[in-house]
């Protein structure tokens, strides 16, 4: 029995109302110029008010030294085993466009390409970046396809991008990527790694031969290149595990897609903005008990590695703590899904500060809520992102004594 | 798919350099007379001042509580689960003999002892303690057996001590010890535990039958005890699961014997001291990207419970610490395979102060290297041995990020 499961044992329905706030990338490291980390940097007097009434700490997302995507990173928080359960790159494309999928089916990503017809080779794997109304137009010229029973869906992501889904039964993905991956050689088809996939490799080869004879007239994007094939992954539903009734508010399709994948209910919000985001968690408050919400400007900033934004879109957070402590939750969680350093303008595998606040337990906390701090002097020390959902059930009085 | 094998699919090969310092039974306990652990009575401003960059805490190199022998201490820091593969007494005292083994061989440690042959009873199991030239002389008249298709090679240790390869097909270890670890009483044979080793008990008996004889002569060492059986580990490859190319640099045969185990190349010191293997290290800096530096003197002067003696090696070691960051590592690891505190001259289950420094990631780490500060100031915290072989390659981004 995994921990997920002893958890589904002990867990309550209740009327308590938990609050899961991630924050993208919110860890960081001592930037070698500042000599501080973005949460030591800023300002958030609401944030560090939090965290020294609550349990604090550090949680690994995965395990020590692993950087996570987004996949992992979040499966972590909603207490599912991110080596367990892996989300392909292709699915994490496709949830992200709020196409409902099923247990069959076979995702991709995909790039519109220019190939050359008279010397057989690649000559822009981008199709020059084409724009976005091109790529809908196009992905119409691909629509309604159906080969050996498989039906195949196109849909348009963004500029040259598309999303696949092989739609029937029998499909696997054990396949190569069907894209060289360079310009200058021809496009390859995409190959088993296992018997079980001959059928898609065939279904996926005369798909993509298709497309370049619908797309023959294009100057540009006259080729399709597939990538990340995945198979649908089939994750225990949340709100059977956990006895919630859960809510997700996220701007971005993919974290959308990454809490539709577990079973939450998706909430649009009116105003693409962090207030917007929480004014959706305030109109939503009566009809559900645990919300997911998910800030990005944590993360890109980091990816940018921009240190000033990044301290500024912490402190925007910052300002919408009050708001939320103003609706009374039982149990507020405030981590990020992995670390992304602005001195590394990329994800890391430092461990992610971490905030679980309770009605019900009081704690003692650090004075600042800083990695130091929370690693340091937190009552949690270092934990695994897996034990945030056991301990924020527990802070809310939604487990039953384990034994007699 | 455990830790390890998530590693093997996310590390990649870089030019980045780690040398991982073991300082042999390194961690202390607080001494009942001197108020203090070892580490915190020794002068070590370089090891501080190290530290005070670094990602710092202590580790337990099985579990907690464990108190663990040189093998489990070992590959805990290499980065094998401790508990997964166990490495016999008998292998261990083998591979520390410098003789290549093969997966089939089952080893053994032997004792020369005397034998009362009127009264068929042991009378000294060390055979008065014979001095190593006369063990040497003995070994001779036991070399070139073959029992049922299986070669016995007889390799003297040192004083009474022997080692013995069994070389065949179809051995097992599965056998109890051919010594009854008392005297007054006969000899006892070699008995099966599993039915799949009852070649084995036959081909131990009659070569210890024939021992005997062939030492009917000699008045001391006449008869052969043996005890440990132990079959070939099979260790995955440290260069294939890191993509590192490892050197080790050891003066004592057992922890040269460990490195081999796992594949890395053995380096030989000129000068056989602390220096001279750091002079090794510096004449081989551009053959490998990594290094284990075993250092001896900590775990002797602990064994033997002297507090002054094991301050002062690991202030000898502090010397070579500047030596080592001249060479600039991209990653240092200093830590232990063990504690070994003079209070309890011996090994025990502290956790043990450890030192992960980086070149690519800034950290806070203590003021001083001592197992409190290191525990309660190190931004690690407490974790498991094997975390620092990932956390190694992370700091020296040699790891790939983990699903989308």
């Amino acid at each position: 029995m995994d921990r997920q499961e002893l958890i589904e044992q002990l867990a309550v329905p209740t009327e308590a109302k938990i609050v899961m706030i991630v924050m993208d990338g919110l860890g960081g490291s001592i930037h070698p110029d500042k000599k501080q980390t973005e949460l030591e940097a800023s300002v958030h007097p609401n944030l560090d008010a939090l965290a020294q009434v609550s349990a604090c700490g550090v949680q690994d997302p995965v395990a020590s030294g692993i950087t996570p995507g987004s996949g992992p990173g979040h499966l972590g928080l909603f207490g599912y085993n991110p080596i367990r359960y892996l989300i392909g790159r292709g699915l994490l494309d496709t949830v992200g466009i709020d196409v409902p999928l099923t247990p069959q089916d076979l995702t991709a990503r995909g790039n519109f390409a220019t190939l050359d017809l008279d010397k057989g080779v690649l000559t822009d794997r981008r199709a020059g970046r084409i724009p976005t109304e091109e790529n809908i137009r196009l992905c119409k010229k691909l629509s309604g396809l159906k080969i050996d029973g498989t039906e195949i869906l196109v849909q348009p992501v963004k500029e040259h991008r598309v999303s696949i889904i092989f739609r029937g039964e029998g499909l696997s993905d054990f396949l190569t990527d069907a894209d060289p991956q360079k310009e200058g050689v021809p496009p390859i088809p995409a190959k088993t790694l296992k018997n079980e996939a001959s059928k898609s490799a065939e279904v996926v080869n005369r798909f993509l031969e298709e497309c370049r004879n619908r797309l023959k007239g294009e100057t540009r994007a006259n080729c399709l290149l597939l990538r990340g094939f995945s198979k649908m992954v089939n994750l225990p539903s949340f709100s059977k595990i956990y006895k919630l009734d859960p809510a997700a508010i996220a701007l971005y399709p993919m974290y959308r897609g990454l809490a539709r994948l577990v079973g939450m209910t998706i909430l649009d919000s009116k105003e693409q903005t962090l207030a917007g985001e929480f004014e959706t968690l305030k109109e939503n408050w009566n009809k559900f008990n645990f919300f997911f919400l998910h800030f990005k400007a944590t993360d890109s900033a980091g990816e940018d590695g921009n240190f000033e934004k990044k301290v500024k879109a912490i402190e925007e957070m910052d300002h919408q703590i009050e708001k939320l402590r103003a609706m009374d939750p039982d149990v507020i969680v405030v981590s990020g899904d992995h670390s992304t350093p602005c001195a590394f303008s990329g994800h890391s595998w430092h461990p992610v500060p971490t905030i679980i606040y309770s009605k019900k337990a009081h704690y003692r906390g650090p004075e600042r809520f800083t990695e130091y701090q929370c690693a340091k002097e937190g009552f949690l020390g270092r934990i695994s992102s897996t034990e945030i959902m056991p301990l924020a059930l527990a802070n809310a009085g939604k487990l039953l004594k384990y034994g007699a």
